[in-house]
């Protein structure tokens, strides 16, 4: 019981805190000085593919990547030290993102015109929710990801729905309109299809003639009207979030602990048992 | 009442099952299988009309829109075979559906540049509501269609107003703005309208007076308000289906009348007295 | 008191029941060929405003457009002469739209190229409005009607602040961007923020340089956001309005006829009074 | 007790309730003087950036902008002395806005070329809100603002993951497509990534290779769906704030405390007790 720990165990455990919690003082810094890291890097690469910036500072991209890279490796290395089940970690999600994006300035090395590692880079953006996760919006997010997991299934049938209905229609254009018109191929129709349903409307595709513009505006009458159905879904699925925690009482039952009863309840619905005032 | 059933009919009761349930692991095979069928045939139809895909390639589409082709009349066949009223299948809406969807390439064989035949076999993807409706989905979209169908009259008041709307400013539109613009005549302007309204924008026709953009800022504020309608009607709809069904209990107290009580409930929340079962 | 009818009386009595009423077989048929003289009309109006089909069938347009006008001529003195107070009618809202849709043709013999006279024509429409008013529709139009009166003054707040921010926004661009881009003046930078706020886009005039990107995101991001407000501002009144009829109860109070009772209420809110179970 | 005010103070004591205050005739008079100066002053602002209209009248705009400058001065000395705490004024808000939309002309003096000074007086419509608030519209504006405070931690949430999307979506676009068709650099894609999800659609830069049409299918149907979020938290929160306010009262009855009596009720509903006033 009184086992001191082995001055080891306690640096390591010391670090653990510092990396993996946002309590003390130190591991609020270091989720600050890693948040502002990855915020750095991500736009280093944007400016890294402006032509004009990239020809002008190269070198300082470079040496700004591998200080970056450098420092991403330790925390990656440190992460898997500090950890108590390292393999846990390593094939997690964040442990994949961490080294995914990590990794590319390092391949760089060996493979020449890599453009995609640019992506494996922009996902760093991802550790930013970690970060996150530690500290305040928790509370908040999760109440959003609850109210859009439970109406996932409705969302579901709706987006397969508007799928369905964009490839009919999107036939249909394509046989009614011109091909000069931009409605080349009946997926680029569908395209078109999604872009106006949607109301994007890039109109870099539009119809010309009478029935084509006659379809494109019942279209875009459909998706300005069934924008309704996700709305309705999602704002139903909040309201009742809501009203599960206020609606009903906060009491439990002090015989059987049955909970949500009507705000006035005197007895409990489920046993019979006064509840107490 | 013992009376064996012929071999014929027992035959026939079984591919019944397998074709019209999906209860049994046979049935839901063919489901799963005609569903990638039918997937397969859209994609198919779909690459067809890729130019320079079909130019290359039209030697396999052919054979293996036969093949398709093929085995829906099987399946056609089958489902006519099976079912104890075949011409209610028939002309039910998706005995129709299977028929169209099915004729085409046999009518390919007679007729010449029948483009029109494209859109029947993409009518197919609407067989993959048939296959879904067996399986889950059932409950959550029979909700979405109960929530819209309450909101009929509602939402058809409202789409009319939207379109004489749209016809008056339409032509006022014609009226104020260039010929040059695009704006050639009072359907086109009302297409243009239409386009403005729903916030699609394609922007091939657009204002280039004043008094024209100003107009056009009236339409666009206008239809960024008004989507609030559809959106208050079905959202509005979907949540007193939600209170009607799931918040409370229909039952009343036998002694003291109170009502809505929780779906569960066994004693009253008021007296304590026991709820009818 | 059984004082007959003179036979002059109670012709314009049928006259009026007709015209002014949809309960009799004869108001209803009518109502319907009114309204499709009126679609007629407009119709006429479209196509005539559509260069090639107005060139070849400019006769057949001017014959059918001048017996429409005699029809409706007829029924507007019809209206005048069977209604109870003519003066109360002739400057009523329909009343004035009537004689506006019925006098274009007239003042085309006298004026020349006057095309302003064909949205006079166009506001024929508006007298559908009337018509269905005397049939269904009038419940639910009515309820729409009642949410967007009650959350009047909250939309007025909130079209009064989009109009501020695409003011203040708009000069803010004008300043930033380029003039090749679009951005000439004020007033044109302020129909581009109102173009984009909403969502619609048209694309004619696009920020190009990365500050006036950067803004136009800015903007885009918080037009996607703010149409939360109308709908939710809709959204929640036609709830209410839901439930002002439903969460309460029906009953009224049999001594001061009090309603809008709480679902469970055993004693009137208001004066005691023991309710009726 | 009886301490007569002075003269000055007397004065000084007018003059505020002029300006401040709305209640008296005056004070109206002075609010909607000011509110047209407001409006005029930045229709000049407008005018005067429409190149064809300025070279004309350059001299009025000049004239009428002096005066209004000397007007604003007048009143912001007026508000300066009038005021108890004058340094409160002049650092609050509003406070700086009239110093800033006076000064412009002043500077323009001094200073050549300095077009940026036209922000600043279009900063003089934000003084309109000052008028507004001491008028009607308050009591509905707080309510929108207090509703959209209470959703403030979710919608910042919402947006940030908007962002962290638009910026990864981005740059997966930059590497799939085409330089020409406009996605040049990443910042540029990402630019590109918020029009489309927002659905605003320029449609300058678009897509032109099948897997780039794809993922902005994906990017569209997204934006078109979560749309839902924002309008699902502000509706839900409105509801909310009216049932909180509205629907109930917040008072108990004394005997049976029973809560959720009607606004006007004077009687509780359950046992008949007379309730508090």
């Amino acid at each position: 019981m009184n086992q001191e720990p082995s001055p080891e165990q306690n640096w390591r455990h010391k670090l653990y805190v510092i990396i993996y919690e946002a309590d003390t003082r130190a591991g609020k810094r270091f989720d600050v000085i890693l948040l502002w890291l990855i915020v750095l890097s991500v736009v280093l690469v944007m400016l890294e593919s402006v032509e004009e910036i990239n020809t002008r500072y190269h070198a300082v991209f470079n040496l700004a990547e591998w200080g970056i890279t450098v420092l991403f490796t330790v925390e990656y290395v440190a992460r898997i030290i500090t950890v108590r089940k390292p393999l846990g970690y390593i094939f997690s999600f964040y442990g994949l993102i961490d080294l995914l994006s990590t990794i590319p300035k390092y391949l760089s090395l060996f493979l020449v015109g890599t453009q995609v590692l640019v992506v494996f880079r922009s996902l760093r953006l991802l550790r930013v929710f970690r970060i996150l996760k530690l500290h305040q919006y928790v509370g908040e997010s999760q109440k959003l990801m609850n109210a859009l997991r439970a109406s996932r299934t409705k969302i579901s049938v709706f987006l397969f729905a508007i799928l369905i209905i964009c490839v009919v229609l999107g036939t249909i254009m394509y046989l009614v309109e011109d091909r000069e018109s931009g409605f080349t191929s009946i997926p680029k129709s569908i395209y078109w299809a999604i872009v106006t349903l949607t109301t994007v409307g890039y109109g870099d595709i539009a119809p010309q003639t009478i029935s084509g513009q006659f379809i494109a505006s019942f279209i875009m009458i459909l998706g300005y009207a069934i924008i309704a159905i996700p709305t309705g879904i999602v704002t139903s699925e909040m309201t009742r979030d809501r009203e599960d925690n206020e609606v009903f009482d906060t009491q439990s039952c002090p015989n059987c602990s049955a909970d949500r009863h009507p705000p006035r309840a005197v007895f409990c619905y489920r046993c019979g048992t006064r509840l107490n005032p």
